[in-house]
């Protein structure tokens, strides 16, 4: 993800787009590989493209600055960072046209301001937008496929969830993950770390993570998050539940408690 | 700032982190300019740090897995990145030693996971931690000063005041930044678009930025944020001030209303 917006450089606006996101392809046995956010102007935007465009993702979501205003400067920033002109697009002027009908948004008149939401990159296409006015915008580039969404919450899950997902479910084919997540007490992260034997991290497709969780009454809390990816469904569970047995048996032998464990992908936290 | 962590990539944790360092930085009178999230795994820190380096920043913190489990791996990330070796730093060793100390947390031992946190890239300094165990890291790279902090909030808030924010203060030197914000009722954003004149947008230092707020009871609200920076307090705010009277009196005669209107950096929203 390219989160373009000085909103969440200056701390304005918690990136809840991207932990959405993440937690959507997390569910879905992906992940979202890197999120990267620059501010609003145009040789940053070029300049973030290309950083994630060099690691060569099969798709690249950018996310803001899609609107009507000056500030918004995404596809221009694009643009200059593929080397590509922009145009306007016909496809695009008849979503806004349609989008301002269909609300009957006060006049019908396509200002500048308007029509410059339909003014894409060269070879892009624009992504309907059953919530907001500003069309998605989709292009090819180097083996990577990039939409664009707009960065108001409610049109860039609508856009995802219609068009972005389904595209990314078959790519991603029959790719499966499976998540078990312990909460343990009476244990400092430097007493777990031996305890997580070397050949546990070792199985492929395995993810083993602590997180520290402070001091309570006394105890020390740590989250361990295990997680498996396989092709096959039945493999990425067995390796997660032998996993989390042998780190089970070893906290306990250590005399630290696991107080609970949840299967799925971790929960949101604040 | 590159912060380091699944956790942030899968959605189970906000990235408040960033917020905090944004909006102190913010309120410095400077812009945190980019933020970038990897995994943790070697070669995505290494990546991750060229893509932060590329672009000469004065400063680079990278927040996240300096702990003691080996899913902790930012120090061997940059030491793979910039291609220095990894060495036992003693005076790492010895604040690590009195951070157990001090608490008495059981075993004074130093186990090899708590050895772990000081060993450090060639040429690294040891920052003081006075919340947790893992010191902050120190180091020159090719003109940029990089520090390493925690990814705990307070452990990370806690370094970043005393050891970061000091140094970035020096540098700054008397650079002086005047936010106004408004919010604004009865107008769409490709209304406003035409409204923000140009040349406003012109002014050195002069940052201009609208963001759609939904519509309540039937009208449109919009926040918008003016921000001027420039080396003379007075000449920021000069520029500030005559920007918002300039757009005040576009609005009102466009029939839209200015419902308030704030001085000092945006507030943080969820």
């Amino acid at each position: 993800m390219l989160a373009v917006g000085r909103e969440l450089l200056i701390g304005r606006t918690l990136n809840t787009n991207a932990q959405w996101m993440g937690s959507r392809l997390a569910r879905r046995g992906t992940l979202l590989a890197e999120i990267e956010t620059v501010d609003d102007n145009l040789m940053e935007i070029a300049s973030g493209l290309k950083d994630c465009l060099r690691r060569k993702p099969d798709f690249l979501v950018v996310v803001g600055g899609l609107g009507p205003t000056p500030d918004d400067m995404t596809l221009k920033g694009i643009s200059n960072g593929i080397g590509r002109g922009l145009r306007l697009n016909k496809q695009a002027l008849s979503m806004i046209k349609e989008h301002y009908a269909r609300r009957n948004l006060g006049s019908m008149e396509m200002t500048p301001a308007r029509k410059k939401m339909a003014i894409l990159p060269i070879g892009a296409l624009p992504v309907s937008n059953a919530v907001g006015t500003a069309p998605g915008v989709k292009l090819e580039l180097e083996g990577t496929t990039v939409f664009c969404l707009p960065g108001v919450p409610s049109e860039m899950k609508s856009i995802f969830k219609e068009s972005v997902e389904p595209e990314i479910a078959k790519k991603l084919g029959s790719l499966h993950r499976k998540y078990i997540s312990l909460k343990l007490e009476g244990i400092y992260e430097s007493a777990l770390a031996p305890l997580i034997k070397t050949e546990l991290r070792r199985y492929p497709g395995a993810y083993i993570k602590s997180h520290p969780r402070g001091i309570r009454e006394g105890k020390s809390r740590i989250e361990l998050d295990v997680a498996v990816v396989s092709e096959h469904k039945e493999k990425a569970e067995e390796v997660a539940v032998l996993i989390v047995r042998e780190i089970r048996s070893a906290i306990e032998a250590a005399g630290a408690r696991v107080v609970s464990e949840r299967v799925g992908p971790p929960r949101a936290q604040g």
